[in-house]
């Protein structure tokens, strides 16, 4: 093995140097501090569980990404989380007495066996909350909110959202009697936005015009406010697609009136995490990333696999994303070096800067200055130590 | 498979709950800005990478504590981490262009196949630092005074280093003339201070009485500073003790100055981590807990193996087992409940209370105040929202 062998990183695996590093800590700390603001308490899930309860319920395409290993201490399979949501559903299920709102959030890696897409890394860093225990629209509308927060503080110069709801494609299904199967095969045509394929699917599968239009017409359903009437006027005869409708609408004028400078965009069409999720559906993006850099929804029935079914709704955003993007501030610390003595007074100096939040910096006589980032030193002139310009 | 089979996190490992997270992230940052004080830039390594990088030149130790799985990608193996260290050694030897000093810190989970004590969690958050590029006595002192600095921020009430120096030990197998499996044996013996085994193989292995006398002599070696005195008299035919002696004074004499308070320990038979330190190694331990809190030492080869040998001295600290001894401060936050309305002038107090940093929490009429830890409340008084006792 040659040593440049032993230098390189698996393909989509990131090592994070300093400036970057630093943008993403501080990223980390102003999320979790603002969530902490909303009442969102702070859990530590850990990297890897039973894949018996880390892939319960989530699909199929979670755990082709949850790498597995098996578990030396029970023989059991063990994965590496590929997703954080799932965890904090099992902790409010099981290790909160909470019988009323419970809102969690977390900040961490997960590990993914293929990235999903060709500029997305293997080990994102997420941040994220859960809203746990509130059935009614307050608590997505207090999650869309939140959603914008974070990219406001994340830096992004637009913040841009597309809402969908779930409940309004459930409705044409079931309205149209449709199997499993079928369901998911149009699911799957819907995802790819194939006009074409979903034409030939619906001529084959829907023999009734009226719902053959509705089927045709989700694919389009997709822009501003005028969406939402379009789709109140197409689904007039489906109760559950209006009541998704108007949670729709619920969530946008609170959002409109709260940040007038949001930009929301509905997308009936759009379903991401749709074998989980069972009502509203967000995602932010972002120019020149393919993946969403934050997404959520709801998920109320994700508990009961552990005996507990709760309202749960909640969204995580990618931190490694957003700082490929480039929106993070990085700078290196202005240091100030001392060439160390053994003066007493020259530590309390140094030591008396270091609590007041100053970086500074032990030198030989042969370090480079401008590399270690000193723009001052620590100098004794006149019987103190004083902080000059170098 | 029923509910709590599902609910059931496998032995060792542990999800953190609020109080914990909140008290065990408050220290992460704590002891990062500390270190970023000091001059360490902190990196993010990834949480995993092809063994043929992580494992390279640290030991059996790390490879058995190791999970291993297969890169979908390239077919080659990736190891989860069980060590950060290696990694900031590989970044230091390839991702750095630094000739000179290179300060670099770290935070993070690293993830065992088994507990390390029958304490220890296999998913232990570490933060620690490493400082490449200095070969003196002074990169050692730095790094030692950061150690005492860390157990002091954590809460210790005591802060207790063990001091040690794998350059003792090396000299007498050398001056002996011990082949590598005989080193090995000895090594293995003196780490369970087996006093009678170790007895045993002296008569067997070494003949000459003065040379026996040194390996007899070394499980003994512990204590205070008159540690150092008898090992220079025990040693005085052999140099490179002579300079490990030296070098654990001279640390030992800055640390007095500047720490007062801090206790060393002087312990010549303790080599934790032998195979891959080569000068200086510490160790900081608590009542309670088996395993060390803290450690650390010299290990200068290490980037050999990168195409680039620079001499590195660091420490980590075992922030999981801190926070398992019970010493971090713990504590619900004080919220301000809230009934939204849709008045605006409501939405703007709210919104002033979080950019302040007060948390304040939507709740409904059904909200358990005291479980959302809600000592307080804003009202409309008057004509204005006020923050009132509840």
């Amino acid at each position: 093995m040659t040593y440049a062998d032993r230098w390189l990183l698996p393909d989509g695996v990131e090592e994070i140097l300093p400036a970057e590093a630093k943008a993403i800590d501080s990223l980390r700390r102003r999320l979790l501090d603002l969530y902490s603001t909303w009442g969102y308490d702070m859990v530590i899930p850990p990297l890897l569980e039973y894949t018996d309860s880390l892939l319960i319920g989530l699909g199929r395409d979670v755990d082709l990404l949850t790498f597995k290993v098996t578990d030396q201490l029970s023989g059991r399979t063990l994965g590496i989380r590929a997703d954080i949501t799932p965890q904090t559903a099992r902790m409010d299920a099981h290790s909160f007495k909470r019988t009323g709102a419970n809102r969690l959030c977390y900040a961490g890696h997960v590990v993914h066996t293929r990235p999903k897409n060709p500029l997305a890394t293997r080990t994102p860093i997420q941040a994220g909350l859960e809203f746990y225990g509130e059935p009614t629209i307050a608590a997505d509308i207090e999650v869309v909110s939140l959603l914008l927060e974070s990219l406001a503080l994340a830096g992004l110069p637009r913040q841009h959202i597309d809402l969908g709801h779930v409940g309004i494609y459930r409705a044409i299904a079931a309205a149209a009697g449709l199997s499993k199967v079928q369901e998911d095969a149009f699911f799957e045509l819907l995802q790819r936005k194939a006009t074409t394929e979903i034409r030939v699917w619906v001529d084959a599968n829907i023999s009734d015009s009226a719902t053959a239009a509705w089927f045709l017409a989700l694919p389009g359903l997709a822009g501003g406010k005028t969406v939402l009437r379009s789709a109140r006027e197409l689904f007039a005869s489906l109760p559950a697609a209006q009541v998704a409708v108007d949670q729709l609408d619920q969530v946008a004028q609170v959002i409109e009136r709260r940040y007038p400078n949001a930009e929301l965009y509905f997308d009936l069409g759009e379903l991401r995490g749709y074998h989980y999720l069972t009502g509203l559906v967000f995602a932010a993006f972002a120019p020149g990333y393919g993946n969403p850099i934050a997404s959520g929804g709801r998920y109320d029935h994700i508990g009961e696999v552990f005996g507990r079914a709760r309202p749960a709704t909640g969204f995580a955003v990618d931190i490694t994303a957003i700082s490929k993007l480039g929106l993070l501030h990085k700078g290196q610390v202005a240091a100030i070096a001392v060439v160390e003595s053994t003066d007493p007074a020259q530590w309390q100096a140094v030591q008396a800067l270091r609590q007041q939040g100053e970086r500074v910096v032990a030198v030989n006589g042969e370090a480079d200055l401008a590399e270690l980032g000193c723009d001052r030193q620590l100098l004794l002139q006149n019987g103190s130590y004083q902080v000059v310009a170098r």
